[in-house]
């Protein structure tokens, strides 16, 4: 096994926070100068590292170890949300540029290439920079992309003035696709495992549901006389929430966390109601499940409501599975340095969702402090971030011995 | 029976109508110029009505009848809310008007003094003329009281430039007070009563209830790792709605009428949470009771949640009866003109809550079409206003007829 150098992994993480550091944070959002800072040091970096590295027109840095046929891809992105973690992607990112660092003095036949994808946080497209990189783009939404602060993406790309090339995914080169990763949740730091294996990404499915009533005094109006909209959607909402534990999976989660009621006076009977329900799983035949019983839910509560209840699909993404042999490989070596891993479904999204519909991937998380994430307060003790580079390194070493083999 | 003069009374009301007309509605909140023009007009009908007649400084318009010592006050209040109901308090004051329009022939010796409180509907201070006129106004009231749309009301008083004096009740001159209005709810429509004898004036209970817990990613939080608020609220909320009426008696009412969430996202645990309840019973027993069950099946959840549940008194107002033998005397004419009509308590407040602390009171409604009030859809028949004053003319001369006999 080769060993990683914890020390320069660390030194390389934290001067790459340097760049949009806001507090114990980064405020990197996609194309801003901060970003494409950290994006030209990166080139720099993987340069010095062996690697031919560039950019290309959406923001993508690409390292490529010369010389080989074939690689294993490893990355993550360097964007952030505003205000958000030093780590999150930047670390898997990171970990790739250790891993190759590390691993050039062993002349193996299976390389390893880096990749720091553009805009996985969506402040433009979600994915932007995965999604080009596998042809899943449409061109549509670059045109129209215009971020919450009032950037418009097509006006960034020409600011940004970046190469004309566009990097893509090269299925005759490229074998699979690894992605470290912050777990963005507390499960690992309360498991106390130092690495998380994950089995997929979930689907999710959104729902609105409103309801119609009418606008009455309070004071003045029987509850016999009514159509609240307010009391129809507060019925139904607890209907869902107490239903969804015998709709779930072990690992379902769901959530209501928007509810509106207008005109919103203490006086008045609701005339509107609002709420946003939305649950997700890896196991797509479990979330058509959850589909049927919410639906079946809200069509009772409509058929039974003095009020309108009605509700809309507004989200739908679908899950995605983790090769089962990178996730093996990633598991025994996790098993040798920390003992069993944890598997876990990952309940975000990320780059490798994109990946996976094309090459074999797979991902592992390491801790989250108070499963933070997102925030300037997100941090994982440098132990962890070291340990999970170095099961990721001796999970690559493994994938191209027995690529080798093969 | 003295007959009155259907046609005078809906021209009064129609020509009071025109001050601050609005489609067909009014918008004339107190002391705008179209309120003040409105109670300069009600001093010329006053006195044209066989009244001495003047506006006070807080904006009171009152009519008192020459000659007699002892007098029945009838009156309601001419100030409305932004866009409001032609009728609404207005009805009230105009049927003081043909009332003594109608009576000045009998020579009674207890006489009829009618008036115009100022901003009953509290623009700047809920009932500030009923309250000044009963010596009920606290001056730390006034200095503060500033409107929703900016206005100081210190500063209106010296705009408005009235006269130094303040009416007040003279409890050795005014027997009782009669107020008519219309209903601002469906129940007279809906029973086919063209008069309802109000009972009381609920009291009412209003509590802010929130909920405390935490926000995380709704994607990578395991249900059981959450302090949910918002759910937290949803299954407190659902449970106060469904054990209400085990708690209400057959005329109380409640209301959720503002429910809100935070931060707000789909895809985040909510942190916090909050909804307003209120509750309103003419029963102070009930309201009680009321309290001690709803502060029950908080105490329980509080106890119970993840979440940090906790819960204030907000609003509270004492409930008001009306006088027995008013009532009486209301219902017998009522049943007289229409048949046996409707008694009901009064879901709103009114000038009557505060008159009714000081000398008997009672009130009429009349019925609104669809329930509408407070809004320039309200609307009742004329037939119904003509009834209604029909019906409160007759009581009036009951009333005066029964205490010169005594």
């Amino acid at each position: 096994m080769a060993e990683i150098d914890g020390q320069r992994l660390l030194n390389s993480l934290r001067e790459l926070a340097t760049y949009g550091k806001a507090g114990t944070g980064v405020n990197r959002t996609a194309f801003t100068p901060q970003d494409l800072e950290a994006r030209r040091w990166l080139v720099q970096e993987m340069s010095a590292a062996g690697l031919d590295a560039g950019m290309d027109r959406y923001g993508n840095v690409y390292g490529r170890s010369p010389g080989a046929e074939q690689a294993l891809l490893i990355g993550s992105h360097t964007d952030t949300v505003p205000m958000g973690g030093w780590l999150d992607g930047a670390l898997g990112v990171i970990y790739g540029l250790e891993i190759v660092r590390t691993l050039r003095k062993l002349d193996l036949p299976i390389t390893i290439d880096i990749i720091s994808f553009q805009d996985e946080e969506g402040t433009f497209v979600p994915c932007l920079g995965a999604k080009s990189y596998c042809g899943a783009l449409e061109q549509g939404d670059v045109a129209k992309a215009v971020a919450a602060d009032g950037r418009v993406l097509s006006d960034e790309f020409k600011k940004a003035d970046l190469p004309e090339v566009t990097f893509s995914l090269d299925r005759s080169r490229h074998l699979a696709f690894l992605e470290a990763h912050i777990e963005q949740g507390p499960r690992l730091e309360a498991s106390g495992s130092a690495i998380g294996v994950v089995t997929g990404i979930v689907g999710i499915r959104r729902y609105r549901v409103t309801a119609t009533g009418q606008a009455d005094h309070a004071g003045t109006t029987p509850l016999s006389m009514r159509r609240d909209a307010g009391a129809a959607l507060i019925s139904l909402a607890d209907r869902l929430l107490r239903e969804m534990p015998r709709l779930a999976g072990a690992e379902s989660v769901w959530n209501i966390g928007k509810f509106e009621l207008k005109p919103g006076a203490a006086n008045v009977v609701p005339a509107e109601a609002m709420f946003i329900l939305e649950f997700r799983d890896i196991d797509e035949s479990r979330i058509a499940a959850m589909e049927k019983g919410v639906g079946d839910i809200i069509a009772e509560a409509a058929s039974q409501s003095a009020a309108t209840i009605k509700s809309e699909l507004i989200g739908r993404v679908e899950p995605v599975v983790m090769d089962g042999r990178l996730q093996e490989l990633l598991k025994t070596a996790g098993q040798r340095r920390d003992g069993a891993p944890l598997t876990m479904p990952s309940g975000a999204g990320h780059d490798a969702m994109v990946l996976a519909q094309r090459i074999p991937t797979a991902m592992v998380f390491i801790p989250s402090i108070g499963g933070r994430s997102h925030d300037i307060s997100e941090n994982t003790s440098d132990e962890d971030i070291v340990k999970g580079c170095q099961i990721m390194a001796d999970a690559v070493v493994e994938f191209c011995s027995a690529q080798l083999k093969a």
